[in-house]
């Protein structure tokens, strides 16, 4: 008899980048949970963002009976429409907002027909082959978000997606406590928990915590109100929405993303925002000044966001001005606080009151602290641990919790993606590597980048780029035309226009002498000699360091 | 009879950027206070720091009576180097230790004839013209760190420089409360306060609340310990100096500006470290690891340092290991999140164990946290407050502080670089804006960088350049030979080349379609017609829209 095996496929999620895909394989079947897009850190340069490596899946398509999403943030759903690129028709199963959000998604691009939408609520499971996938509610920074208790002939195991427990959230509906702990009492093998804020001790505040903040800014203000936060944080609009109905100002929703999300979630019955209370941005701007709060995205920074381009002054439709509270509820992404700080001190040049997460308490995390951790892992009760959702840092952090929990250390996998597991019935083990390289987005162009093409980028960017166009005669390898410079992030024009005289004495002499002194000196060593010179030259005026490229055509 | 008239004159250390050089000044007659450096932020790209605007100084050379120094941190010292070009033979007036760095860092660049440094200890007094400065000493991360009391003709102000109010500092020599409240007691006209905690509530807990952590750490390391910190944080070292001596390992200093601090302290009296407790590098290697303790910078995440070879594989002399226990003591400043959490993964990876802020308790600030902002506004008294070290969202709170120790709104000034202040006995009231603009320094050049260039990086960053060589009859503008075409930062050499035919034919066919339209048309409109006709190839092709440089030579 074939001995029974589950695999854990991680594609992303775990690890320094790359984000969010996991598959689960049993006897050539695979379920696929989430697929997201990661946004790329700073060294990444002019790249959109970074999708999971799907090499994987390559003469799988056949065998992979489906995709279970946990929730609707772009780092769980924004690739999905590059994994219908490379495996069509396998079904969607999530719940309703996400697969609304999702469905948004791929109308934009025209990729509706990729796929069947198979809206699963809280409470139901899906039969997909030899999984049944138990989809578990669970409170985050959106509404409908689900965990997965997924059994198999193996035995269950539990997948957290991104989660907190907000006893007390603007909706009313709390992570389902019975259901996990029901779940854990009948056993589970494995646990994969979000790691996120392993290394924040205690227990996420409620959401129902800032309410009074907000209502100290509705108290406060004398004009216009502007709060930015993300448009997918319905609980937050929710809350904003409530106060402002108390303070009798109308709301003004603006942003493509924003209304897009506004709409769904007032259309499926996720936020109650009623009519009357709405106003257009042209509305609002007529309106007496304290009788308006706008709601907009860019609380992280985001140049081309609504915010950012108001603290630049370039928002087309409106301008800050005194009297105005702008509120950023919500916490700087690691990476993002430069920009954040920015758009906040602009905003204060224009003398606008601007209210953010280190002065006033308007923004709580998605995410389960430490406490809330071990409060998984005690309702759980797995026997092995697997940390998922972070960098290496957050994962380790995050086994440090599990071992207090009283799991054995050697029970804790700390892995990175591509990395497998292999589960049996009683026993787990590190399975082999699967390509899980980080896939980077740029343009419409996907996964050619590499790395020689951002170390350019950044060799280009450090000190510019200097082009040195050469006619020469073939014969003796003497200038026909004067040689000509391009260069382009280096110096002014003025300076360069400064050292014009030496550099083309250097040039000349440069060629003449080489060839004085070796009458069948190369093409290549001619171009060498050249690219020394020069790159000596412009560290010795300049003590920079540009990129030289020569540029000869021999006529 | 003239008015008496103090003006206080910002170059840097308010607002954005530039960081602290201030200027006061009676009669013509000025000191400076401060000269440093300030780092780029992530927008200036290649960039290696930025100076404050000395323009303000031209012409005046010969009434600068001294440059007063509070403390030897680069963002107060570094660009002193950049004064001594610009104003020549004025004394430089410092304690000791910051004499002594002064002197290294001058040495460095053989300046060390450009000033007379005049070392002065806290309590004592300079006459200079009309301005009598006194200095107080306080608490920062870096010892004889000093405020300063200036009494003037028109009254008395006070600059805290950087300080914290540290109770019980590793070294027992407290900022110096008993001067303040005299000096406070006397009447102070104005206090111009660091603001970089402004945010933080509350006091910042003493450098001594950290031994017990770097105790469990010797405690707790079975193997080698690498601590990593700040070079001129003495106290630290201090710190670390004691306990290994207590655990019995050697204490192993790498790095040079390390080396240097190191010597220096010992040799003034600020840091007592046994020669006997001291190895070479070589040494400790040959040591067994539970004997050994490494002290090097590189808690910033910076990549050249020595930590961030480690990290890498790079440090030539050593590889990390399991066993090793790395502790980064220090918080990371903002915008080098991403860099320290890099470092952090990759030693995770490497198997070490490493311990850093968010963990563990491993670093203190060295800035007076809101309550002690408070604490020197009620010790000084002061008519009016000017907040200065730091961005706009520090200022404006600091402001808020004042307000509430009953300071009125309107005697609160928050300024930026370039706006002067006029005092007189009783009032203040803003003065002239004096040029104040940043000065990036890139190599060996000094302020010739401008917008375009960082633009122009920028630009070159993001998608990459291509130069299009073409070779063309002057007649006709026809082609004499094939287009070539180079490529940096866009793609790969294989991408191209699938492109290679497509874009030969668009060339050939743009040349000759205009060509064909219109025989007269100027180089300028064939260039033209050509740039648009590729940026619209390589955005339809790949999304991208790299630079496009047409480089045409007519024979």
């Amino acid at each position: 008899m074939k001995k029974k095996k589950l695999h854990f496929i991680p594609l992303g999620g775990l690890g320094e980048v790359g984000r969010n895909m996991m598959l689960f394989g049993y006897d050539d079947q695979y379920i696929i949970i989430d697929c997201g897009v990661q946004f790329p850190d700073s060294s990444m340069i002019g790249i959109d963002f970074i999708i999971p490596d799907m090499t994987f899946l390559q003469g799988k398509e056949e065998n992979i009976l489906g995709v279970f999403v946990t929730h609707a943030h772009e780092d769980h759903i924004g690739g999905l429409v590059h994994l219908f690129k490379v495996v069509e028709n396998i079904p969607t199963y999530a719940t309703q907002l996400t697969a609304g959000m999702i469905e948004t998604r791929l109308a934009r691009g025209g990729q509706l027909n990729k796929t069947k939408i198979n809206v699963t609520n809280a409470g139901e499971t899906v039969e997909a082959g030899p999984f049944k996938v138990e989809f578990i509610h669970v409170t985050h920074s959106i509404p409908d978000a689900v965990a997965f208790a997924i059994h198999t002939p193996v035995g269950t195991v539990v997948v957290t997606g991104d989660f907190k427990f907000d006893m007390t959230p603007i909706d009313g509906w709390g992570t389902d406590i019975p259901k996990l702990a029901s779940v854990g009492k009948k056993g589970v093998l494995a646990l994969f928990s979000d790691s996120t804020n392993s290394e924040k001790s205690g227990w996420t505040p409620t959401e129902r915590e800032i309410t009074p903040t907000f209502e100290r800014v509705f108290e406060e203000a004398p004009g216009r109100i502007i709060i930015s936060s993300f448009s997918s944080l319905i609980s937050r609009l929710q809350q904003v929405t409530d106060i402002a109905r108390r303070y009798a100002r109308k709301i003004c929703v603006v942003g493509t993303s924003m209304i897009d999300n506004v709409n769904l979630a007032k259309k499926l019955g996720y936020l109650e925002m009623p009519d009357d209370s709405l106003v257009t941005l042209e509305e609002a701007l007529t309106l007496p000044d304290h009788k308006v709060v706008i709601l907009c995205t860019g609380s992280q920074g985001e140049t081309t966001a609504i915010l950012g381009r108001l603290s630049t002054g370039k928002y087309y439709a409106f301008s800050i001005k005194e009297g105005d509270t702008i509120v950023l509820s919500s916490h700087p992404i690691p990476g993002n606080e430069e920009q954040v700080s920015k758009v906040i001190n602009r905003f204060l040049r224009m003398g606008a009151k601007v209210i953010y997460d280190s002065l006033w308490s308007v923004h709580v995390s998605g995410h389960a602290c430490a406490e809330e951790m071990k409060m998984m892992i005690s309702l759980i009760r797995p026997k092995y641990l697997i940390p998922i959702h972070g960098e290496l840092r957050q994962l380790t952090r995050h086994k440090v919790l599990g071992t207090m929990m009283d799991i054995p250390e050697e029970n804790i996998f700390v892995i990175e993606n591509g990395q497998t597991i292999v589960f049996e019935a009683n026993e787990a083990k590190l399975g082999p590597k699967v390509p899980a390289s980080i896939v980077l987005v740029d343009g419409t162009n996907v996964g050619d980048m590499n790395a020689d093409i951002l170390y350019q980028r950044e060799r280009l960017a450090d000190s510019g780029v200097v082009v040195v166009t050469l006619i020469l005669n073939r014969g003796n390898n003497s200038l026909v035309r004067e040689p000509k410079i391009i260069h382009e992030g280096l110096m002014t024009e003025k300076e360069m226009t400064s050292y014009q005289a030496e550099l083309d004495e250097l040039i000349a002499s440069t060629i003449a002498r080489k060839n004085g002194q070796k009458n069948t000196q190369s093409q290549e060593a001619l171009e060498k000699n050249l690219e020394q010179a020069l790159r000596k030259f412009f560290y010795t005026t300049t003590g920079r360091t540009p990129w030289i490229i020569i540029n000869p055509f021999y006529l």
